[in-house]
Parts: structure tokens; C-alpha cells; sequence
């Protein structure tokens, strides 16, 4: 059975949590007295079906169950945990608490507050050591870090449980080891909110300008190191030691304004709204977040393809979920199925489409090579195999184009063994989305000895897995297009 | 004739502007009174050459020369651009505008200062008006920013030019508007600086918990929007009214420590010098350079995919230098040249590498792709053609692959029409590394009418320019390999 989280406040927050939950498989019941809660929770879910599997290289989960409710003790019902999502204030959260605790009395309760402190959020609780923050940052389904903070009235197996479900559902939680109001992310957004609406205020510079100086510069460097990493190298041979008495007395220098708040009035927020008009107004607010989700979706993907960072974050959550994955291709593998294999599942990624709107070319190989690693990672011939310095090489290929795959479609890689022998096979792939083949893919694929660079005979237990298959698929009747030369007539 | 930089001072920054310069076709000489200087700058030049090309969709120009130099006049001579990189003193650097002033009086100074303005710079100078900020943020060779601040004495023309340059070394000039010490990105990073320092002292969280804070949430949105984009987006469909009238109150709470600095003290320098060994000393300071690159270059790809900020400024970079590549081109199809036709020149990317260390089978088909794609934009059948409803469809594909290509190799696609009519063409792309074919690419590519989906013939003028290629090509013999089955005996 799907387990199951509350949602209590459905606004650009609540709703990217519902997303995260849902997309991983989690039912979701949502309270929010918004009248339109339920169309932007639609929208936010748009956008996070849109993005979040593209993260992904193990098939999602089947997406969970999305309910509304009318009061806040319908909606906890049967859940395990509840993401608190209403406005700061105070009063509001604690009797939101209340409603919670009466209706569902051992329940989890996670707060998205920005600024307040779990003591603070517990103050009047029968039962405080339920209540703890998990404070995300938008979009809260793709943006893994939640910040989990309690308070000494939490027990360890309170924070461990809080961990357990944020890494479920793919998140990366940094536990604060000590409780400060707005944790650690908003301390840094807010050092440079006042010293950015300084620079507006003094006319230094326009919204525009700030954002230039921040994603043409660092920000680039803090998407994937962060602050020290990124001084430790700027530190060089010398490292940190040489940064810190490089920059450390450039803090007694009066560079910054930070001393002093600037006044938060009608001509301020004038000052930045109208910049803010003229700098991104063009784009209305749903183009931005889509903009903004295909930029992440691109982060993410480079630092996953080099497994650091968040990228490191997605890949163990992929992980996590692939044991299951592995063990059923590989009893498919075993059993000598006499069907094509299906050895690759995936999802058609805003990269992958050329500018006729379809799936690019070179992406239908790539999936393709997909379906022939997973295989081959079955058979036993995977990572380690080539580490130890054998593989198999493509001498070949043919491919047809027969039907389009678009943005999003679910794909999937089939493969058939034509023939085989201890030095090489003949495989033929189907790419399918849903019953259409879209292509096949025929290869002639050689067992190469990488340091000699020749062709040699397949490690035994390797030979005798894809024997299995050969000789399981040899039943098969030869594909219609298998054999073919380009251009050949029918 | 190249156009000159002098670099003087060759430390990390010192040398990643002269590796931009010189990988963007400039001299470079250099002053560094370093004895190390030679090796450290061929040490930036190795990373940057591992990098800055794989965000180039064009062919690099020449790289340019290198010398380093005894003196400042040396150096100088024949240069058009001063980039001063020496340490953070001022009557140092007021010495050395005063050598180069002498020796090149019409020389225009552009100063990596974190923290000076312009004005300071300029005291005691006979030629105030030539001395400029233009700073950088490291890696230089990647980073596009650089902040240009003048001061009064410089002329509009001076800032015009310096804009100039920085723009034909492919850097994303931003103008300040008024002076103020350590001008807009390093404001930000002090105020983050302290804040953190401040976690730090009061073990809220160590270096590694602060790091990773930053790049597992506001991190990854700031390198793509900064923050008043981002905080627009945040305002959800109210925008950015909503958003100040709901984050404005904070701004009196006390969340900051800022108002305050953190005595700088051993003690301190050893605190995060010691947590920075614990979180990233498994790695030299040259390995997390090189993971750093890698990461910023997919960041980079992937903005440029999108053709989102910093990628805006890398695609209108390649803009700039591609008009002279594709009137090339043009001009080899207009001849009817009798030879396969070069369309594509690129370099292999860290991402396109598999497990075996070799170019990823899918990226030959790319290669191909992009080479036949450059083909038709030279026909006629570009991007417009597309957008106005027909377009070129691949029915059928056969690859061989030769040798391999690897990481860093600069990689050729040459087209040969094998066949065409009004309705299809067949085409034989060649891959070439230097000289060696490392893979061949036959298709058979159909022209479509894509709203109706059906074959139909090409646009006149479109058929007279790939007729006239394949009347050209008619003569050439057949290829080797055309027209092969996969496991077809020869």
C-alpha cells in the first residue's frame, strides 16, 4: 500500500511538496481553503510531471492518489507524516498543530516555515516532540535540500524518521545542529537581499543588472560547490590557509552597507517592481517557472552525469530505487525468456528534441545503447567487467526511422539477440513508446580484449548467459527490416 | 595580424585571462616576476583547454602566442589591452601603471581589483583615463562576468572599448553605474562571507554543512536567474509585489548576525581550515579545479541549450565568429565543389565519453547530425524552411565504426551526396579525426511536408542548390562501405 503524507497549505510551496510526494509514489491529501487550491496544485503538478522524471534514469513510480478535503482532519487520515505549509504566523501554526494532533495524535508534523524555530512551533503542543521543521527551498520538486531542525524536545528517532521520508521522496536533508531562526539558506538570502536593495536604492544598480552579476559569476560556482569549496580552490596550490589571509582582513574594510536596514517602504517596492516589470516582464510568471525548471532539469543532469553534488543526491536516489529493477531484468535474463527483453525504460527529455519538435536522431541510438549496457550488465559483461579490461565494441549499425517520439513520451528498449557466437552477436532493438515502434536498431557488436585491441572470445560465464538467450531467442521470427541496407528496396 | 593583451602578474587569475585571451586567438605576453610563474600559467592552460573549447559550437580561432617577459616594458610592447592581476596593494599597482604608461603611453589598463575603484586607481597617473576595472571571477577561462567600472575620467569611449574587448574574448561585460568599492558580485559574496564565518565561530554548522546548503537549493536557481528573477518567480501569479509585500517585514527581524563582524583571529583561520581539509581534502587542489571545470561546463551547456544568460552570452559569442565559418561553407556548395563537403568541426566533450573511454556510440550519430544539419542550412533548408512547414526527415541510418575518437579530439564531418532527387536525398558522412575516418554514416533522407506528414518534392530553389551538390559529387567513386547490410560480408 502507497503511504501517505497530509498537505496543509496549498500555495507555490505546499503544492511543490505535493508534486514531490505524488511523483514518488506517495498518496497525498491535501487542506487548503483557497477556493483555487486545487487549479494551482494542477498547475504546479504540470510543471513537476514535466521536470521531475526527467531526473530520473529508473522508471518513476506509479504516481500516487491526489485528494482534496474540506477540513484539516480529513485530510491527516491515515498519514504518516504532514507537511505544514500556511502563512508565518505563529498563531495560525499552532492551531493548525492543534487540529492535527487531535485529529491524528502520533502524526509527523514537518513545517516549511522560513524563519521560525521548532521550540517556537511547539509552544503549546500536547505532544512537541512531533513537530519539527523541514523548510525547502521553491521548487520544492527539484531542489533536493530541506533543512530539518528541532528542538531539544524532538527525540533522535523523531529527526532519523524526518530524514528516512525526505530521502523517500528524494530530497537531501541537512539536519542544523543547533536551532537559529531562518536555519542557514535564508540567513545567506537574506545577508544579500539587504545588500541588493541597498545597491537599488543608491541607484548602483537595476534588478537586471544584480541578477547579471550573480548567475554570469558566482552563482555559477555555488550551484555546485557552494562558498568554501569553491575559495579552497580559488586558494590554489596554497589552499585555504592562503584564502583566509588573503581575504580575511578585507573584512574589517567598509565595503558593505550590512550595518544598516534599509526602510521598507511604497517607493522601495515601487523601486524594485517596476525594474523587476521591465527586466523579465515579457515572460509571464508560468513561462518563467518553465524556463526556470528546464534550466534546473539541465543543472541537475550535468551534475548527475558527474555524480557530485545534487547530481550525487538524484543518482542514490535512482539507486535506491534500481535494486528492485535490476533483479527483475536480470530474472528475465536467467529464466531464457523467449521474448525480446526489455532492458531500458525512460522518458523523452527537453534536450533530446530537434528543432522539427521530435526526439533528435542521435537519441534514438542513445537509447539504444541504454538498452544494450542494461543487457549486457546482465549478462555480466557491466562496469566491472570492462574495469578488468574486456568489452564489447559496435562494429555496426542500422537504423529505422519508422514513427516519432515527442517530449515526455515514455520510451522503452526491447532488445532480440539474432545470433551470437563466443566472439560476437547480432542484436535488434525496438524502441518503443507504448505499442508503436518508433525504430529498430539492428548492431553487430564485437568482444574486444581493450589493451590488445582484438577480438576475442567472451569470458565463459558471460558466453554462456548470452548463449542462453541466443538460443531462447532463436525461436523468434527474423524482424521484418533486419538484414536491410540503406535505401535497399522492400 | 593577431591583436595583443599584456598580462601582468600570472597568478590563478592573472593566468585564466591569459588563457582566455590566447584561446580566443590573442598574443599574450606576460609579466610575473614568479619564478613559478611559467609553470602555474601552463597549468591554467592545460585546464583551460580541457574547458573553454567544449562551449564552442564553432571552431576555435588559432590559439595565439605566448611570451613571458623580464619587464613591464616588454611585456607591453605592441599591446593594445593592459590586464593587471598583481596583489591587492595600491602603490604596487600604481608602480606598475606608472611602467607601463611609460613604455606604451597609449595603452588602456583594464585592473582585476576585488575591491578598488577605478578613481583610486587612477591617482598620480599622467593618463587617468586609460585605467579601468575590469574584474573577473575565477575560473576566468569559463566565468563570463567582468564588472567594468570607471570612474569620471574615463571618457565614454575608453569604457566602449573595454566593453569591446571583453565581448571579442567572449566575456559578459557589465557596465557598474556609479562607483563603490569592490563594486556588485564581491558585496554579495562579503555579506555571505561573514554570515558564514559566523556559523562557523558559533558551530551552527561546519563548512561542508554551509556548502552544501547553498548547492543543493539557492544555488542551482542563482546561476541561472539571480535573485530578483528568482524571488519574481517565488511570488508565484501575484509576482513581485507579492512577493516584497510578503518577504519586506523580515528585513527587521533579527535573522542576521550582520551588523557585526567575527573577530579574524587564528583561531578562526584554523576553524575553517580544518573543516575544509576534513570536507574536500580527498581531492588536490588540481583534481577539484578539474571537477569544478567539468561541472561549469555543463551548467554552460546546458544554459546554452537553452539559450538562458550566461549560455545567451556563449551562443552570441559563437554567433559573432560563425558568420565567417557558414559564408565559407556557403560558398563550397555554391561551387559545386567536386569533394566531400567539411560541415561540421567540433571537439569531443567530457560528456560524450563512455565507460570504455571512448566517444559514445549516439555522439557519431550526432556528429552526423549536425554535419547533415549545417548541409541543409547551406541549401536553403535551415531553421526558416523548418518553421515554414517542410523539413528533411532520416528514414534510414547505417553506421560503421573504424577507429575511435577521444576526449579532446578536434573531429571533422565531411558530406557526400550519393544520389538525390527532387523528394530524397542519400548522403555519406565521414568522421574524421585529423586524417583517420573513425566512423562512416550512410542515410537516406526523405523530404516532408511535415502538417500533411508525406513525402513531397523540395522547394525548387532548395532541389537547384542539393542538385547541383549532387551533379558535383556525381563524379566521386562510391564509397567504400556504402551500401552495406550490418555482418554483410565484404
Amino acid at each position: 500500500m502507497a503511504r501517505k503524507a497530509a498537505i496543509i497549505g496549498g500555495g507555490v510551496i505546499g503544492g511543490g511538496w505535493a508534486a514531490r510526494f505524488l511523483l514518488n509514489g506517495w498518496d497525498v491529501g491535501v487542506f487548503d481553503p483557497d477556493p483555487q487550491a486545487e487549479r494551482k496544485i494542477s498547475e504546479v503538478m504540470a510543471n513537476a510531471r514535466a521536470a521531475l522524471p526527467a531526473l530520473s534514469d529508473v522508471p518513476m513510480p506509479k504516481e500516487g492518489k491526489l485528494t482534496f478535503h474540506g477540513t484539516i482532519g480529513e485530510a491527516v487520515e491515515g498519514a504518516e507524516y504532514v507537511q505544514e505549509s500556511v502563512s508565518e504566523r505563529i498563531e495560525l501554526k499552532h492551531k493548525v498543530y492543534a487540529q492535527l494532533q487531535q485529529a491524528n495524535p502520533g502524526v509527523l508534523i514537518g513545517s516549511s516555515t522560513s524563519g521560525f524555530k521548532a521550540s517556537d512551533l511547539q509552544k503549546g503542543s500536547p505532544a512537541p516532540q512531533n513537530i519539527i521543521v523541514a523548510h525547502p527551498f521553491n521548487p520544492v520538486y527539484l531542489l533536493p535540500l530541506s533543512e530539518v531542525s528541532g528542538s531539544p524536545a524532538n527525540p533522535p528517532a523523531v529527526v532519523e524518521k524526518t530524514v528516512e521520508i525526505m530521502k523517500a521522496i528524494g530530497m537531501f536533508p541537512l539536519v542544523i545542529r543547533h536551532e537559529i531562526d531562518a536555519f542557514i539558506g535564508n540567513r545567506f538570502l537574506e545577508a544579500v537581499w539587504r545588500e541588493a536593495l541597498w545597491m537599488l536604492k543608491d541607484g548602483i544598480a537595476t534588478t537586471e543588472e544584480i541578477d547579471d552579476a550573480i548567475r554570469m559569476g558566482f552563482g555559477l560556482r555555488w550551484g555546485q560547490m557552494g562558498l568554501f569549496e569553491t575559495y579552497r580552490v580559488a586558494g590554489g596550490e596554497a589552499g585555504m590557509r592562503h584564502f583566509m589571509a588573503q581575504f580575511g582582513p578585507a573584512l574589517k574594510w567598509p565595503w558593505t552597507k550590512l550595518m544598516d536596514v534599509p526602510e521598507f517602504n511604497d517607493e522601495l517596492v515601487d523601486l524594485v517592481a517596476n525594474q523587476s516589470d521591465a527586466q523579465s516582464g515579457m515572460y509571464s510568471i508560468r513561462e518563467l517557472e518553465r524556463i526556470r525548471d528546464r534550466n534546473l532539469v539541465g543543472f541537475l543532469r550535468a551534475l548527475k552525469d558527474r555524480n557530485w553534488g545534487a547530481g550525487k543526491v538524484l543518482k542514490e536516489h535512482d539507486e535506491r530505487r534500481a535494486a528492485a529493477l535490476h533483479a527483475d531484468l536480470a530474472k528475465g535474463v536467467d529464466a531464457g525468456n523467449a521474448a525480446p527483453l526489455a532492458m531500458y525504460h525512460g522518458q523523452v527529455l527537453p534536450g533530446w528534441i530537434d528543432y522539427n519538435g521530435h526526439m533528435t536522431e542521435s537519441r534514438y541510438l542513445f537509447v539504444c545503447s541504454e538498452t544494450c549496457d542494461n543487457f549486457l550488465r546482465m549478462i555480466g559483461a557491466g562496469m566491472d567487467y570492462v574495469a578488468a579490461g574486456h568489452s564489447f565494441y559496435t562494429a555496426e549499425t542500422h537504423i529505422r526511422h519508422l514513427d516519432e517520439a515527442k517530449l515526455g513520451d515514455q520510451i522503452r528498449g526491447e532488445m532480440q539477440i539474432l545470433s551470437a557466437d563466443e566472439k560476437r552477436f547480432r542484436s535488434f532493438v525496438r524502441i518503443m513508446v507504448g505499442d508503436t515502434c518508433v525504430a529498430t536498431v539492428e548492431q553487430l557488436c564485437l568482444h574486444v580484449d581493450m589493451k590488445a585491441g582484438k577480438t576475442v572470445p567472451a569470458d565463459p560465464q558471460v558466453w554462456a548467459k548470452l548463449e542462453a538467450v541466443a538460443k531462447a531467442h532463436a525461436g523468434l521470427p527474423m524482424p521484418e527490416g533486419a538484414g536491410r541496407a540503406v535505401g535497399q528496396k522492400k
